[in-house]
């Protein structure tokens, strides 16, 4: 599969519209709520833009101890739901919609959560089969692109961050974007 | 004071460098646990070079009702410490080191969790009076930078990214550090 390589700054644009989608919708929300590690860089850029508290929850495929599980496991959840949840308004931040797996889980353990509403901002949302729905509960759903399902190579991924902007294939403004949405 | 802008690819060779530092000290950690927001980021690219998972706590001067804090309060803790921390190596990461209020705050905090060791690593120490020393228990502390007391504008703090990258003082590589260590 053909790799997409996108630079920090690509990201921060990324972010930036999702900034704007979300008071364009009049979404008010109250904290974001971002799914680490993938969430923690997007949803601090988004912090720019509309100026929320960020909170955590860690999701990995290996615990703490360092077993490798079939399924992603929690390694960390909120330490008060019931102050940080319950009644309010969320915004739920990762960095990929690829399965839905991930985002699917934490949408359905914070829902038990009773908040007032929550809804979700991905920079990047695969089409590709997904193993879970969003519940029918969730009616706002920002996405920096709609994309097809390519290998993404994230900057904060890369060894070489200077060779991964070579090969980012926006360039300085005005930004094109490849991806067909 | 004067500000210095700097670029994500910039915050990313310091984080590089950092990850250096500690492997060449020989420091093994279990975990991170990166202070938000401004550990979120350089913790997630510290994750390239280092694969350890990262937990994270939340500090902020305004509380989840948006009361303002005349000291910084916890938006968010761990919801394990007995699990993540007891008996764990652990390295501590945030941005700066400015008055060390919120770091020396955290680690005294962590502290009470009985890890077998806490490290600290910043991006940037600035050299001013400190409100809080560092423990004695901390002997292992990562500067990215030491520099003199400026105005850090960070770039995900950038309303325009672009223009932030043409205010960055360093080019693209090899990087030369404006700041004496």
């Amino acid at each position: 599969m053909e790799k997409l390589f996108i630079s920090y700054n690509q990201i921060h644009e990324t972010v930036k519209g999702i900034a704007q989608e979300i008071q364009s919708d009049g979404f008010a929300f109250d904290h974001m709520v971002a799914i680490g590690t993938g969430g923690f860089i997007p949803a601090h850029m988004l912090k720019t833009f509309i100026n929320r508290p960020i909170l955590t929850v860690g999701m990995a495929y290996y615990d703490l101890n360092d077993v490798k599980m079939d399924v992603p496991v929690i390694t960390q959840w909120l330490d008060d739901p019931e102050n940080q949840i319950t009644g309010r308004r969320i915004l739920l931040v990762d960095e990929v919609d690829d399965t839905r797996s991930t985002i699917g889980y934490c949408l359905e353990k914070l829902l038990t959560h009773d908040p007032k509403e929550i809804a979700v901002a991905v920079l990047h949302d695969k089409d590709k089969p997904k193993t879970r729905e969003i519940p029918p509960q969730i009616t706002r759903y920002y996405r920096g692109l709609k994309m097809e399902d390519r290998w993404i190579c994230y900057p904060w991924d890369a060894e070489d961050i200077w060779a991964q902007d070579k090969q980012a294939v926006w360039s300085d403004p005005p930004i094109e974007n490849p991806i067909t949405s």
